[in-house]
């Protein structure tokens, strides 16, 4: 560890003051100003000598203002990213609500596809989408559910709009739960009709990509050799130009953690990390695929957490 | 003005590369690795000498990241918070766009009112709320909705809960949309039953109150001024210490921007920002009471935003 020795204070204001009492475990002071006076007090009236804090977590005028309040003596030192490190293998609790969360998820999005039909906008489809995940238990949404219909799927993170739907189309969507504070996260691409040849051929080259990413999951494999997986698929398809992204991420408290699965990444996977696998082909003007499952590292291989089947559904 | 002979760069990865060229008026530049290196090659290639940083949008990790990436002769220069200063006063277009965001959220409150039955959670209300305001055209709500029932309204920022509604309780609902682009903002407490004698006090302190605040609204008037209004009602009605937060805060894009109306804040008000006022009373273990609308600063006063009634409604 960075720190002997160590002190936990935990600072807020007067309006979290009940919370705090009952959910921190360490010692909490509730600021009536700026934490950071507050903090720089403690560490003055303490003598601390040093005080950790996490770049990930701090912004430049926070630590500004923090560096100036501290007395002379006190000193700031990044902790890098030992919690996110930590964070990225999970506990049996954290998979337990993770799995819950996954599968509020996909409940919500088999409740919505059953009804979605022709003229209903993109908008209308995500509210409900949103709507059922919480009925279900969740929070919010991890993330802006995406509902992208035609040739508005090729926009790998579209916001949905008031486009009605006109049939005869792609329909992407991504979506995932915050349940009990733990995300999931999915994406699937359904049909509205019957999909002509060259949308049916992006698509098996999509799901070939994501079952050979699935398949390279396991303890010790660095997360570059999974997305090399996926990517190789779809070169072969001549569809790996049109793959503009990385193949997956962790997720847990946070939708995008540790670790990154992305062609340059040498961090190598453990069991108990919580992961997507979500390749995708995106070709503008015209349209885009992408298949995405929330994924547990096992002691032997990987679990698909994620139940909603990958056929392809034409509505 | 910080800088002059100023170039603009936007850099973004390949998922945003159609978006970016259809909204980006500056040069975009599609980079496939870190940004912070994209960024450094072209401070290199143009021999910058000065580049400017919003310490307030830039966590320290990046800012480190970018720093290293950048050649020898280059500084990184805060530029403050000019934009944020900018974004305080808002454009003909931009309270035009507040107003339509302000009537959605009070329209979805009403709706969902008019069906609040006791037995529902907290959770279902939230998720109907959030429901209603994107069939009424929002992208999402402007923060975590907060429905707070019974003695859970002393809870300045209450999560919903799966607490059921009993009757005979306060019911605490802050609730904001996105739309278009721009937040609203909204605080209302109703009784579902006859409320107690207490509970008609301290609704009456804070009403009066909020409006005492409004009424310290024109241009000129430092935002401390304004707290101070809504405080010394609550000090005639001995209920100051249990408002232990500011009177309110500048919205737009975020939900939390410039100025800020507390106790020490010296800023003055200027015609064209859009602001909350919402005083409170809390009482742990007893109930909470806030009263929140968005108001608009004009020149020759304010006008209030929020058209939903502050009488007391008992359900």
């Amino acid at each position: 560890m960075l720190f002997t020795d160590m002190e936990e204070h935990f600072f807020t204001d007067p309006r979290y003051a009940t919370v705090a009492s009952t959910t921190i475990t360490c010692r909490v002071h509730i600021a009536k100003g700026p934490l950071s006076q507050e903090a720089a007090g403690i560490a003055k009236r303490k003598r601390l000598k040093k005080i950790g804090f996490e770049p990930a977590w701090l912004r430049v005028d926070q630590f500004d203002q923090l560096k100036k309040a501290l007395p002379a003596g006190t000193a700031l030192h990044s902790t890098g990213s030992i919690v996110e490190d930590l964070r990225a293998v999970k506990s049996a609790t954290e998979i337990a609500m993770i799995r819950r969360s996954v599968l509020a998820n996909s409940e919500a999005f088999r409740r919505v596809l059953r009804r979605v039909r022709p003229r209903q906008s993109e908008l209308e489809i995500a509210a409900e989408l949103d709507y059922q995940m919480r009925v279900l238990g969740a929070e919010k949404p991890a993330f802006d559910t995406i509902v992208a219909a035609g040739a508005r799927s090729a926009l790998p993170h579209a916001q949905p709009t008031t486009q009605r739907l006109e049939g005869n189309e792609l329909l992407l969507i991504d979506m995932g739960a915050m349940l009990d504070g733990y995300a999931s996260d999915m994406t699937r691409v359904v049909y509205l009709g019957d999909p002509p040849k060259r949308i049916r051929e992006i698509y098996r080259a999509v799901a070939e990509a994501q079952l050979a990413g699935i398949d390279a999951v396991r303890p010790g494999v660095a997360a570059s050799k999974v997305d090399a997986a996926a990517r190789n698929v779809l070169k072969r398809y001549k569809l790996d130009r049109e793959f503009i992204h990385s193949t997956g991420h962790g997720l847990g408290l946070e939708i995008h953690e540790s670790p990154k699965l992305g062609k340059k990444e040498k961090t190598k996977l453990k069991a108990g990390m919580a992961i997507t696998i979500e390749p995708g082909a995106y070709i503008e003007g015209f349209g885009g695929v992408r298949i995405e499952d929330t994924v547990l590292v096992t002691e032997t291989g990987c679990e698909v957490l994620t139940p909603t089947t990958k056929e392809f559904i034409n509505l």
